[in-house]
C-alpha cells in the first residue's frame, strides 16, 4: 500500500523553523504562505532570535512552542539543519520538509550526512521530504509550504525544479488546469518520487500526476508505481542529449539514465513522456477530461480549406489517420451542409459556418456519431464570431464579412453548447484548434472539458495523447523473477549452457582444446561446421571464426591455421545453421543502475551499427510484446519478407526473447548478456553466438 | 526582371465594382477598407443599382466614372465577372483584382473561361490577381483592398487561404511583426506566386516573404525565384499526408506535389519550409532581425538548472550542438559568476540572477563573445522580476523570493538593455525563452530585434532557422540545360547508349537475339558473364537475369534455359562486375509536373524498399551536392565502410549522379530514368542496369 504520508499532506499542526521577516530569505516566503490558512490548523513560526515575524510572535526553538508539532518545515542555513531535524523529532514531528541545501548535491560527504539524517527520521517513524527542496503545497488540505501559489485543480505536480514547476503553473492556467498538490522533490533522502506517486494514486482529488525528474532513484519502482497508478502519469525529463545529462549531473549530482531506457520504461508503464513544459501542458490539458479514443481514425473539420489540410498533415505527423469517409457518412454530412462543402475528410464547411454557425455543431455531432471515426478535430476560425463581441480582437465586426455580427456571435455560442452536448454523449475525444482560443465560445468548450489550443500541432499532440492502442492499454511492467543461482562460468559454453537450459535453441556444439577433441566433436554431428576461437573479445574481427567448413578435413585445416595464428586456449566446434531466407537479430539485456534489466532487440549485423535500429523494453519481456518490438523496428519489412522472400518466424523469435530476458532478469550478477546473432528463419530461430558480462 | 506590378500595388486610382452597403457582401468590406486612405488616391465605388454606399455616391458602371481607373477590384456574382473585366480594360485599367469565384476551382469549364479572361487581360497589357481571391493590401502604399487589416511591417504575405493569412496576422503581432503586403493568390489565372515573389524581392520595404500555397503552379520557377530573392522566403504548405492532398484538390482544384519534392526544392532554394502557422510565426520572428549563425554550436544559459537541461535537449533535437565549453571559456565565466554556478554548458547562474540580475547580461555577453560559440539561448525565469512590477502576473513580488522586488525589476530591465548592446556587437543570434515573454525586460529585447518565445521548442526552432550551414548558403537551383535531341529508343540498349555517351560507365555488353550472336559476344570480352532477357518489366523477379556465368559453356546453357522459358526477343550479354566491397545505389530522375526533373538517390536493393532511405534534389545535381545527398542518407554509414570494410568511392558516385541528372534534365520527353543498381566500389562506380520511361 506504500508509505503513509498523511502527516505530510494533512498535518494537525505546522511549524516553520527559520521563519523570517527578511523578504530575501526563503523562510519569509514559506512563513507567509503557511499563514494563508491559519484557521485550518495551528501554524507556529520559529526564529532563533525570537521577536515577531509577519506580525506573529515567534518561538525561539521548536521546544519553546510547548506542544507537539506534526509537520516541521526547516529553512535554516546548512550547519543548523541536523540539529533542527533532531529538535523536530523530539517534538514528535511525524513529517519534515527540508528546504536547507548543502547535502548530496555537494558530493559524497554531503550524501553521507544526508543518509544519516534520513536514517534517524525513519527510525523515529517520521517522513522527510528533501533536503534541498523548495517545499510542498496541498490545495485540498489548505497546506501551503512553498514560495509559489498553485491554482487548485486535479494535478499532483512532483518536480525536481522549482522554475519548471512555476512555468507549468503559468502555462496550465489558460487551460483551466490547476493543482491538487505540489512537491519539490529535492534530494529524495527519504520520501522518494515513488512514494509520492503511490500516495498521489490513492489521493482522490488528484486526477493526473505530473512529474519533472532528472534522477529517477529506483527507476523500476517508478515504472511499477506509474503503471499501477490508475490515473495518467506525465513525465518531463531531460537527458536525451549529452549536454543535458552533463547539466543534470552538475546541478543535482543526479545519476541520469539513457534516454532510450527512460522512453522504454515509459512506454511499458503507460507514462506519457514529454520533452518540454509546453508539451506537458498540452498533454495534461488533453488527458484532463478523461476522454480516450480507442483507435487512430480522426475526422478533421474546418470552415475554410487551408486549416483542414494543415491540420490533417499535423494529425498524420502525430501518428493519427485521417481516412476518407465512407459513402454513407458523406451522404449524412451532405444533408447538413451545402453543395460547395467538402465531406471527404477533412470536412470543409466552405463558408457555411458564416451563414449558419450551427452547422459547426451539427457537423461535429454527426462526425462524433460515426462508427468509422474515433476522434474529431475542429480547426481554424471557430471562435471568431464570438471573439468580436467579446472584445477579444476578433476581426469579424471589422472585416464586414460577418454581417449581423451579434447574431453570428450568439449562434456560435449556441453551437458551442451544442458541441458540448454532442461530446458528452460519447467518450470519443473532440479537440479544437482555434485562432481565437480566448473567445467566449471556446471558453464554453474548455469549461465542458473539451481542450482548445491555439496551434495546430498542439491540437494534434493532444489528440495523440488521448488515443490509446486498442483496448489492451500499455504493455505493463513485469515483476522481476526470484533470483536464480548465480552464473559461475561466464565463458562462452557456460553462457550457452545457461541459455540452453532456459530453452534458447542453439546448434550442436562441443568445446575442444586439441585436435583429438576436434575429431571427436566432428564425429558427434554432421557438417558443415563452424570453428570459433574462444576467450577473444571480438572473435569475428580477430579472424577467430571460420564458417561453412564442409567436412572433417576442412575442419582440421581450419583448426591448424587458426590455432597457429591465435593460439587460443580452447575452441568451439559447431554445426553450421542453414542461413537460407534467414534474418539475423541481436537480442540482449543490459542491467541499468536505475531501471534494472533492460532488453534490447534489433536487426543484427551491419544494419545494427549503421542504423541504430533497436528497440528497448524493461525485462522480462513476454513473447507477444517481443514480437511487437520487432515489428516496430524501422527495418521490420525485412522480417515480413521483401522481394518475394518468405516472412520469418516471429513467434519463435519472440519465444527466445522471452526466455532470454526472463533468465537475465533472474540473474542480477549479469550486467550484460547477448545473443548475437539470433538467426530467425521462416521455420524457427537459432542462437548462433552468445556472451555475458558479470558484475 | 519579372513583370511590372506597380499598377497593382501603387495605383493612381482605384475602383471597387460590386461595392455594397450590405455588410453580408464581401464588396462591402472591400469598399470600407479601400476608403481608409481616401487622400492617397481617388477611390471610386461602383454599384449597378447606383445610390450611395458607405455614404458615398456610387457610379452605376465603370464607364460612368468618367475618367480612367488604374486598378479595378471586381466583387460581383460569377455571371457578371467577365463583363466587368471587359469594362475595366475599356476604362484603361492596368490592374484587376478578381474576387469573384466560380472558375478553375469548379472544373475544366471554369478553367477554360478563366484562361480566356486572363488572355484578354494580358493582351491589353494589364495584370489580373485571382479570380477567386480575397483581395490585396499594401501597407507601404496605403492600399487596402481586402477585408482584413494587416499591421504594417516587413513581411510580404502571399496566401492561398484567407483564414490562414488571418491566423498568421494574429500570431505575428505579439512578436512585433507586421506586413508590407498581403496578396490572396486565388486561382493565379494571370499573376502567379512566382510573379509576386519576384516583385516582393524587388520591394525594399519587404524584408521577408511568407507564402501559403497548395498549388505551386510552375514549381521550378517558384524555386528559382525564391533562391534569387535575396531575402528569406518561408513556405507553409500542406500535402505531406494523403488527407491534406485530397483536401487541397477538392477545395481549389489544385494539383498538389509530393512532399518529398517540395522539401527537396525548398532545401535547394534555401526556402524555410514549415508545417503550421505557429511554426511559420516562429521562423519569421527568428529571421526578422537578420542575425545568422554560421555554425551549430550554441551556448544555453539559465538561472535554475532544469530549464537549461530541457533547453539543451530541445536545441540538440533541433539539430544544434551544445558542446562543453573549453577551459579558458569556463575560467572567463567563473570570473563573472559564483561558486555554485555551472559553467560547462548549459551555463547555470544557480541563483545568482536573483542576487544580481546583471549577471544575466554579463554572462550572455561573455558567451556571445566566445569564438567557440555560434549562438546563445537564454532560457527560464528571465523576465520574472520585471513582470512582477509590470503587473503581468509575475510571481516574484508574491513569492517573497524576490526580496527588494523593484530593485530586481530595475536591474533586470537594465541587464536587458545591456544584452541588446552585447547582441548589437555581433551578428550571432541570441534567442530567449521566457516564462514571462510579455514582461518589460522581454519586450525590451524584442524591440532590439532579439526574438523571445514562451516555449523552449519554439526558441530551439528559431535558433535552427537562424543557423546556416557554413558560408556557402543553400545548394541553389541549377537552370535546366537546353533540350537535347529526343531519345528515340527507350529500350535497354538505347538507354545504355545514351547514358554511356553522357559519361556514365557501364560494363561491356552486347544485345543478342540468338545463339550465334551470343557466342560472338562471348568472344568480345572475358567472363564471368551476366545474361539478361530484355523487354521484361521486372527482369529479376521474372527470372530473366543470370549472374556469375563463368564461361562460354555456362553462358550457352543459361541462354538455352532462359530462352526456352521466357522466349524473349532479345538478350543482353554483359561482363559481370566484381562486387567486392561494393555498395549498390539507386539513382534516378522523375519528371514532376510542377517542379520538372527531380533526382532521387538512395541505397539500392532490399534496403531501398525496406527503409525508404532516399534523398531528393532538383535536377541537374552537381557532383558535390550529389555526394552531400549520399552522405546525408540514414544508411550513409554503409558508404563510409563499417566493420573494417573500406569506404566506397563517393566522388565517382557523385560524378555519375551529375551526368545522369544533367542528361535527364535535357530530355523533357523522359518522364523517368533510373540506374539501378549503380555499383559503387572503393575504386569507382559502374552502372549495372538502367531503364527509362518516355512521356
Amino acid at each position: 500500500m506504500g508509505r503513509d504520508l498523511s502527516a505530510l499532506f494533512d498535518p494537525e499542526s505546522v511549524a516553520v523553523v527559520g521563519a523570517s521577516d527578511d523578504p530575501a530569505k526563503y523562510g519569509h516566503a514559506v512563513a507567509a504562505q503557511a499563514l494563508r490558512a491559519p484557521d485550518r490548523r495551528p501554524v507556529h513560526l520559529v526564529n532563533r532570535r525570537g521577536g515577531t515575524v509577519l506580525g506573529r510572535t515567534t518561538a525561539t526553538s521548536l521546544a519553546g512552542i510547548g506542544e507537539p508539532v506534526e509537520l516541521v518545515v526547516i529553512s535554516v542555513p546548512g550547519p543548523g539543519f541536523e540539529a533542527a531535524v533532531d529538535d523536530a523529532l523530539a517534538c514528535g514531528a511525524r513529517a519534515i520538509v527540508g528546504i536547507t541545501a548543502g547535502f548530496a548535491e555537494t558530493g559524497p560527504l554531503g550524501l553521507a550526512r544526508q543518509q544519516a539524517i534520513a536514517e534517524r527520521v525513519r527510525a523515529a517513524g517520521a517522513v522527510l521530504v528533501g533536503p534541498n527542496c523548495l517545499g510542498i503545497a496541498d490545495n485540498t488540505t489548505e497546506l501551503y509550504l512553498a514560495s509559489d501559489r498553485f491554482a487548485p485543480g486535479g494535478i499532483a505536480l512532483l518536480s525536481q525544479s522549482g522554475n519548471l514547476a512555476l512555468e507549468l503553473h503559468l502555462r496550465c492556467a489558460p487551460h483551466g488546469l490547476g493543482f491538487s498538490r505540489f512537491v519539490s522533490l529535492g534530494n529524495q533522502a527519504d520520501v522518494t518520487l515513488v512514494d509520492l506517486i503511490e500516495d498521489a494514486a490513492r489521493h482522490d482529488p488528484t486526477r493526473a500526476i505530473a512529474v519533472y525528474a532528472e534522477d529517477f532513484g529506483d527507476g523500476r519502482a517508478f515504472a511499477e508505481a506509474a503503471a499501477a497508478a490508475g490515473k495518467p502519469v506525465v513525465l518531463l525529463t531531460a537527458g536525451r542529449g549529452t549536454a543535458s545529462a552533463r547539466s543534470a549531473q552538475s546541478h543535482t549530482g543526479a545519476l541520469t539514465t539513457s534516454a532510450d531506457v527512460v522512453a522504454a520504461a515509459c512506454r511499458d508503464a503507460g507514462v506519457e513522456l514529454v520533452a518540454t513544459p509546453h508539451e506537458m501542458t498540452v498533454v495534461l490539458a488533453a488527458l484532463n477530461g478523461g476522454r480516450r479514443a480507442t483507435g487512430h481514425r480522426t475526422a478533421v473539420c474546418t470552415d475554410g480549406g487551408g486549416h483542414g489540410a494543415i491540420a490533417a498533415d499535423a494529425a498524420e505527423s502525430a501518428g493519427l489517420a485521417v481516412p476518407e469517409l465512407g459513402p454513407a457518412a458523406q451522404q449524412r454530412l451532405r444533408t447538413l451542409l451545402w453543395e460547395q462543402s467538402a465531406v471527404g475528410n477533412p470536412v470543409d464547411l466552405a463558408g457555411m459556418g458564416e451563414q449558419n454557425p450551427h452547422s459547426y455543431g451539427d457537423t461535429v455531432g454527426a462526425l462524433l456519431a460515426l462508427d468509422e471515426v474515433d476522434s474529431v478535430m475542429l480547426t481554424g476560425y471557430f471562435g471568431g464570431y464570438s471573439a468580436a463581441t467579446g472584445g477579444l480582437g476578433g476581426p469579424a465586426a471589422e472585416s464586414g464579412t460577418a454581417g449581423g455580427g451579434s447574431a453570428l456571435a450568439a449562434g456560435e455560442l449556441e453551437t458551442a453548447h451544442q458541441m458540448a452536448v454532442h461530446a458528452a454523449r460519447t467518450a470519443k475525444p473532440l479537440v479544437v484548434q482555434s485562432m481565437f482560443p480566448d473567445a467566449p465560445s471556446c471558453r464554453t468548450l474548455v469549461e465542458a472539458g473539451i481542450p482548445v489550443f491555439a496551434s495546430t500541432e498542439d491540437a494534434a499532440r493532444a489528440l495523440a495523447a488521448m488515443t490509446v492502442d486498442g483496448a489492451a492499454g500499455p504493455p505493463g511492467v513485469r515483476p522481476l523473477p526470484p533470483s536464480a543461482a548465480p552464473l559461475s562460468d561466464p565463458g562462452y559454453h557456460g553462457v550457452r549452457t545457461l541459455l540452453s537450459a532456459a530453452g534458447v535453441p542453439f546448434p550442436e556444439a562441443r568445446e575442444i582444446t586439441d585436435e583429438a577433441e576436434l575429431l571427436a566433436a566432428a564425429d558427434a554431428f554432421e557438417g558443415p561446421y563452424v570453428l570459433k576461437a574462444l576467450h577473444l573479445l571480438h572473435k569475428s574481427d580477430a579472424g577467430g571464426v571460420a564458417l561453412g567448413l564442409p567436412d572433417r578435413s576442412a575442419l582440421v585445416t581450419a583448426f591448424r591455421e587458426m590455432h597457429a595464428r591465435l593460439g587460443a586456449a580452447s575452441y568451439s566446434v559447431e554445426a553450421m545453421a542453414d542461413p537460407t531466407d534467414g534474418v539475423e537479430l541481436i537480442v540482449g539485456v543490459n542491467r541499468d543502475p536505475r531501471f534494472g534489466p533492460v532488453a534490447m532487440v534489433g536487426l543484427g549485423g551491419v544494419l545494427t551499427e549503421a542504423l541504430h535500429d533497436v528497440a528497448f523494453a524493461l525485462a522480462p519481456v513476454p513473447a507477444a510484446r517481443a514480437e511487437q518490438l520487432l515489428t516496430g523496428l524501422r527495418t521490420a519489412a525485412l522480417l515480413r519478407g521483401v522481394r518475394g522472400r518468405p516472412a520469418v518466424d516471429l513467434a519463435a523469435a519472440g519465444a527466445v526473447i522471452e526466455r532470454l530476458t526472463t533468465l537475465a532478469a533472474a540473474h542480477p550478477e549479469i550486467t550484460e548478456i547477448e545473443v548475437n546473432p539470433l538467426l530467425v528463419r521462416p521455420d524457427g530461430a537459432l542462437a548462433l553466438d552468445a556472451r555475458a558480462v558479470l558484475a
